[in-house]
């Protein structure tokens, strides 16, 4: 009995990734250009949160120059709770804290503009972009997903 | 001794607007119009998480008929704490969902587009749209935050 | 000023149902045939988690001789927040326990049939049935969800 | 002293079989026929939330080709507590969702239909079937728990 | 519009209940006795943990010379929930903690005597006794609830 | 500096000790038996709720044929923090559940009949027994505690 | 249907004997002394942590001037739960760390010198004292509770 | 890169000193007497709770046969958080329980007697006894801290 | 009986303050110079956090033309719990923040300069600056608190 | 696949750090000298909570003579989550309590003098200082960060 298998997690694939991609120069743009997906989708993906395919881990790990254990391992199922982000995190409590002071107001026009429902989180994309600004330059983020309406039977 | 001034909420504010809105046909981007402010700007501001001028509040007062408490009320401070908003709420959910499953991938691009710093919540602004979308409309959100560099020192 | 109005929320509504629907002896699927909807519907909708028609209202509030202020609280906003149910229960919990006992399994079978994606809550119903059975009756639920697949972009 | 008997937990166990499962190409299908049961009984057994009998646990291993070691894991108790599923995982959190927005709706008709009880979470089963719509196909799970009284006495 | 019936609660007539068995001086024995249950039972179903019926009520409210509305109220469904008893309070706390030190205890001898399964809370009944001692009487509770095993399919 | 000595705990020693009892076939009451104990307090020091004596662990150890590090471990203080059980297992949760019910009739008993104090949890003893019933066989626990009144100074 | 008799609660209660001790110029040994208790025992049940006898209660109404309503209120049963202080409270925090910093430390002793058991918390006392100290003046609690040895059966 | 010393805390130097105390038949007192401290302070500095000073530590090493390691350990900053106690374990929780019902009346007398302030938790001692009596022992413990005047400016 | 006295709270003058304050146009300096304290102090003070004088309640009643009934209020204690204070609020949030960040910078800056021992926040006075700068002016807030070393015994 | 590579974290190069340094009898402004940096800045750095440069690391290592491995941790992303720090460490505590009791009289300042924002914690920097004072010295902790003002669009 061993327990080596266990260790090959997505989080240490994870690890692997973003220590190969820091001590060659490559960005998350190149890792995105090489399976031909967004930035967002390939970086999220590479960090565990999205399913890959077979032929998009292999190009990964060819282009890393990394080992076929991080390929068994980018091929486990996406890891997507939350324990696979800390929201204390200054960066990420920002988005949190977006979420605390405009949820209310984004359910006000969703409704009003469509009507009873949702914005889907899973037929859903994000866009980042660096937007150059002469007070300082912005980061801007593009949710969209798609009007989901409760169903009434 | 009567403890009436501290029913005068924000919170207090913003269901009679809703109501004297509903009750009128009016929808936020007639309120928007109204004080030249963009509509999520002014429903945020008018469900109580932004601070408003006496002459915004006057206006919106005016428009919806609505009386001088109500407008006392608006020009008390922004309430943005968390109590304001439920996130079980399944929309809301939703967005926060977002933020838990694309939090890591948000973090590991700033810092590779930017540096060592946050996208800012305060010199912030958020825009929704409606997309048409042959396979059913889209919600659209942009966020469009500052990058504020950590400072060293 | 007055804060009558907030007094007519949704779970008030639901409890002036509650009382008039008992003290004249109709059933949940009386008023579930009274606006042409099933019962679990119907009922949730009653409860305040889902939005109704102005002329369902209309019918319910006719039906038990209910007033107009009955009928307003009816054609407010949905509550489905978790402060809508208490989750410790009895009943509830076992709903609780169930997801908590089954729910990897439901993971493993979705993604093995369907592949990496959700069962819409949303996109969704719920039928509700009395299976008699001479061990015990027995209650059946039947949960009915949309598979959404995982966008890739 | 030796820890390594306590590394042969049912998690592990059930790791083990995922593993050999996906590279041997079988279904949970195909576990639950080699061992005369339903597909939601065998997943759940073999992910760790039921207790196995001997031979059931001796099929599988020969199955799946597996060593004594994954046998006698299998054996130890079920784990039903909460530790054992991340509740926040988009696909989880929908059936906690469901929960949220129907419990007081599952409340009132079994309170009318059977009297004073529960569903039993114990003297359950659950299905699970693919449904195919033309709008998408459907996931259909359907929870069948015998209805308890509550003793007086 | 008036909120008088939502504060006709179970805990509104419990407490109704216990300041007028003090003012007259009768027991939770003679409460048990006048509706020919168990005091255990009986006192639960006063404090709203049972479900009465409409003779039991009616002989409650008799005894003690309550009204009307208290008999309504004492009808409503029963308030098992967490909300309904504070477990910080140190007799509770006790319960608690026995719970804590002998729960795995209790696991243990069910599995090893029963089988897999749990003592049913529903098909349930308790039992208070003090038991004279020369060192100081005793608190003897007796817990006895039907065993249910897990269901195979 | 090694740290093996560490992993001696009461938890790995009862791990040791079910595995040795079920592989020996022995029942928790022949423990009991070995070392003169009731089968409940025998259960829950070998689980590490209880302080053992020498020549009580050097039975346990000798029956079962473990070594001497197992006898060491089984000499610590006993553990009895709420980390030693896990309350939503689905069996510990019905107890706990049964304290959330009747928690506030104990109280009421027990003020009625003793006056204001407590159940005691340390000078508290617990039995556990089958008892045959046609329709099922029940759990029954006994829980004896001395009552302790409030000191008044 | 009145909810009157809900407000005299012993929160209640001790509102009024602060305000009324405060108006008048009383100390808490002031009233320790009209009823021949401690000073604290005395405040602890005047601010509703002990049972009061009913002469007792009588002799403070009287000693305050206070009407024949706080009396009833002092005579409901003690409230010693979580929500009855702020933990939070500087000065309360500081012995909640007290306990944090030296909780293990007590144990130690306790399991060395008394053996295996608790200091209880019913069958206790404590007093208070400012003990004078050149370098500031010093408070100096004393806790003394019964030892109770665990039960062995 | 080797992680031993990372293990060398100072809850490890704690579990070598118990185990080295226990075997050789030391007690606490031995060891306060060998530096020249108080027992609580002693012992609360040996399980991690206060600084050492480096010929303290040399003198408890050699008493107790101890290696290198250990006093390396013991000089290690002090660990006090709430990590280092499990405020469920039942002794410690009954000081908890003691916080809980106290705390409000040693507010109110501190107040009375001292003026706005707290006792400090750091200008602390506390004091350990076992007091015979008749009806069972009595453990004592004497909390003595400094007054703090809040500071006005 | 009246609950009216309870509603004189410090929140509730708090919030009187503050109103009367903004309609005749006082700043938080202006009621600091009429008591001849510091302006955090001041602001804290009237706010509900620190214990007022009676001459310095009269001077801020009268400089606002407040009641006598907020005068009394003024004269309570001060109420210095967790409930005081939104932490989620924004600002208070990005305080909470750098307390995260820098905790443990600051431990490891008082250890090596002062010894062990902490910075008292009882003996601690704030000092509140806007300091000019032509990127954007700065707040700059000054925590001045007395070393406190720990009592050694 | 090893995983020896996750082990070095920010939290090993801070531990490796504090050891070499107190070995050697450096100071934190030793440190902070090395690299040109304040003190707080310099200690956050090597504890994990900021962004160091490639030379800076290397003067770090040189200076204390440590290997290439701290290096490269070093250059790790800073920790900035709750994770780093334990707020219920005595002395973190304290600033936490700082924050409970003076946030709302911050935000009022902040209010009056500046308009609606906050403080930035990005933009923002800390000074520490030891101040000399007759009845025992002084922590002085300075905190300065950016005004950072609402947007409104």
């Amino acid at each position: 009995m061993t327990d080596e298998p266990m260790t090959a997690t997505r989080a240490w694939a994870a690890s692997q990734i973003r220590q190969a991609k820091a001590a060659q120069g490559f960005t998350w743009n190149d890792l995105a250009d090489a399976i031909g997906r967004s930035v967002i989708w390939t970086t999220s993906a590479l960090l565990g949160q999205q399913s890959l395919q077979s032929e998009q881990a292999a190009k990964i790990i060819e282009l890393l120059g990394l080992g076929e254990d991080v390929k068994v391992a980018l091929l486990l199922p996406a890891i997507r709770g939350a324990q696979a982000v800390d929201r204390t995190e200054p960066l990420v409590y920002r988005l949190d804290e977006i979420v605390q002071v405009y949820g209310p107001t984004i359910s006000e026009l969703v409704a009003e503009n469509f009507g009873d429902g949702i914005m889907s989180a899973i037929d859903f994309e994000l866009d980042f972009a660096r937007v150059p600004d002469p007070k300082g330059d912005r980061v801007v983020l593009t949710l969209n997903g798609k009007f989901l309406p409760y169903r009434v039977w």
